[in-house]
């Protein structure tokens, strides 16, 4: 196990109701005149557009409103955002929503303090030191941004989608869970959540740091949970037992919880950013693509790591004379597993062409550290090649 | 799953080297002029106090210092820090050792900004409204209250041994968590804190709560890493990887991580906190006592969940025909466990008499709520006495 700071100062109000504290809790971490960061119709057609902003007016909280976030949130709401904290004297900012709409919250909580322009804190140029107050109802259980200490969004000039600096100072305050908001979501996108957190364990799970026991037992539980609770989810989309355990298994998959002390890769999160910033595909969607192209790449690497996940997530039995069958097994399952919530599986099914792969490289290549990228095996453009022509078959 | 509020503020720094950074940290959380909160020897002993103070010296932080903390933590200390904290101007306190250490520091913190005798607020006589704020320096893997909202205190006067009521005020801003120190205690000690933490998880695991999948599989995660781990400390005190778990499930086990949106039962704790009280025998030795006769007399409330314990964590084969037969196999493996850890197994090893009995429920009675408690099984006071005679066995 490596040496790590784990930090998580996050309240989280999870259950029926929960939203009824959303008023107390801005006051709490001191908000008094809100912006209200959203996107379209769904969290007024599900009611929590309505719960919240009676919360609000109970508890003496005045707002404005930013509504219009799209998946893969873009620049230009941010700037907007930030514009509007000036003018409206906002000392609060709530998300309500998906990852999307925290993740622009975030990047105006630390743009609205600084004074240029907040993509220089993206680049670099800029560091992050401040970032206004943030909160979060849920209404999608997925990103897990309402737990964890970075942000992702896509710069309209240059089309990059870049994840933000990580740090202690973006952690939303306080999280909202009721997992009564995610029953009316598209299956589509239930399916996209369940798959965006099983790669936010993976991503943690494949570690070359020895002697973590415990977080690869506390990864495989959320595994596990993931793979049992979707397809309940699925089949009957009112299962609040299903939807509890999906949202808080998004929370736990990114706050770092199952993540602490050890070596963790992120390549196929690197590779996905590539795919939805050329094909505007959902992220869960593109993760689905690449997780397993980039497992059967990269097996080899710890045949006995891809065997214990078959069999301790999948149920797969060992095969103890030929453990890279058993290893495959799991993958195979893996893509049975995707299949089933309805995900794509290639390249095309993402609107993705694979003549385009020279140029999604070429892209990558523009990123601050663009290559090598992953911790548990460097992926070169070679390799990154090789990834993405496995999605294409 | 139960609604649920999870906030766990405390920043966790652990590994190697960790105790360098508590200067640092007590001047983040606002700390100038501490109080020094210890035991004896040890702590002197294995360098965590010269390390410490190292530490505080190069931040600029003053201390005075209050050692002679004992195992069950007396009220006479509390009463001594309280007072010293008056006259020195201390404005942070610092806990350096295990669960003793940091519940004397947790009753200090809150016991001093109150205008009269600190045990009103374990009796109810008064509120918990404010506290002084509190780090940690952890030396013992056990009681986990490094990340907890509660404490426990020995009220001399009565020899009580009573809970403080549950408070996020009190929770530790900061806990430096170095494995390190925790490889020169005594064998029985290491014993007692695996015993500890296990049945931190286990007063956790047995709940009616139904569609608690998730909190279910993060249990059954840290109770597997304490079968596994503890052995390997106890046949090898160095074993840094065995102590890092350990280590990090003391805290994992009580900072209610693996028991949101689940009751919870904590009968096996309020019998053992009479047995400590009334032997002042180790917390970790009586819950070994104590943890296998409660589940023997309560198996019956729920025999799937019993054998679930016994498949799960111990790896037993299910009889499906007869699952109260794997039931039984699990508390038979479980009295296995804690035997091979040097444990005691009965009342009379822990230097108690079954003549005492009644005086024991007597002395219950004498608690606000004495009877009936527990969350999985309300025990009466005829539960109880089955209970302590099936110890006395």
């Amino acid at each position: 196990m490596n040496a790590f700071t784990f930090y998580s100062p996050t309240l989280f109000a999870f259950g029926e109701g929960a939203e009824k504290r959303t008023g107390e809790l801005v006051r709490q971490f001191g908000g008094h005149h809100a912006l209200l960061v959203y996107g379209g119709g769904s969290v007024k057609r599900n009611g929590a557009y309505d719960a919240v902003t009676d919360a609000l007016r109970d508890a003496d909280i005045t707002w404005a409103e930013l509504g219009g976030v799209q998946p893969n949130p873009r620049s230009g709401l941010v700037y907007e955002g930030i514009d509007l904290c000036h003018r409206a004297g906002t000392d609060f900012i709530l998300a309500i929503g998906g990852g999307s709409a925290i993740d622009t919250a975030k990047a105006i909580g630390f743009g609205a303090p600084y004074d240029g322009d907040f993509w220089d804190i993206f680049t670099g140029k800029a560091k992050l030191e401040q970032c206004m107050p943030v909160g979060v109802v849920l209404t999608i259980a997925a990103a897990g941004s309402e737990g964890s200490n970075s942000c992702v969004i896509t710069q309209e000039n240059g089309n990059m989608k870049w994840g933000s600096p990580k740090s202690d100072l973006i952690r939303p305050r306080f999280a909202v869970l009721n997992p009564r908001y995610t029953c009316t979501l598209p299956a589509y996108q239930t399916a996209c959540g369940a798959v965006d957190m099983f790669s936010h364990i993976c991503e943690r799970y494949f570690s070359n740091t020895p002697d973590v026991a415990l977080t690869d037992r506390l990864c495989e539980a959320l595994l596990k949970t993931v793979l049992d609770a979707a397809p309940r989810a699925l089949a009957n989309p009112d299962d609040i037992a299903a939807r509890s355990d999906l949202m808080w298994t998004s929370t736990l998959a990114h706050n770092n919880s199952v993540g602490v002390g050890r070596d963790q890769d992120w390549a196929s999160h690197q590779i996905e950013h590539e795919l939805s910033a050329f094909y505007d595909c959902a992220h869960g969607a593109g993760l689905a693509v690449v997780v397993p192209a980039w497992m059967e790449y990269v097996m080899r690497h710890d045949v006995a790591r891809f065997a214990r996940f078959a069999v301790n997530v999948f149920g797969a039995e060992m095969d103890y004379a030929n453990p890279e069958r058993t290893a495959r097994e799991g993958i195979r399952r893996l893509r049975v597993f995707f299949a089933e919530l309805g995900m794509p599986a290639t390249l095309s099914e993402v609107g993705g062409n694979e003549k385009d792969i020279p140029a999604i490289i070429a892209h990558r290549r523009e990123k601050p550290n663009g290559f090598p990228f992953g911790g548990f095996v460097k992926i070169g453009p070679d390799d990154m090649e090789a990834i993405l022509r496995l999605c294409a078959k």
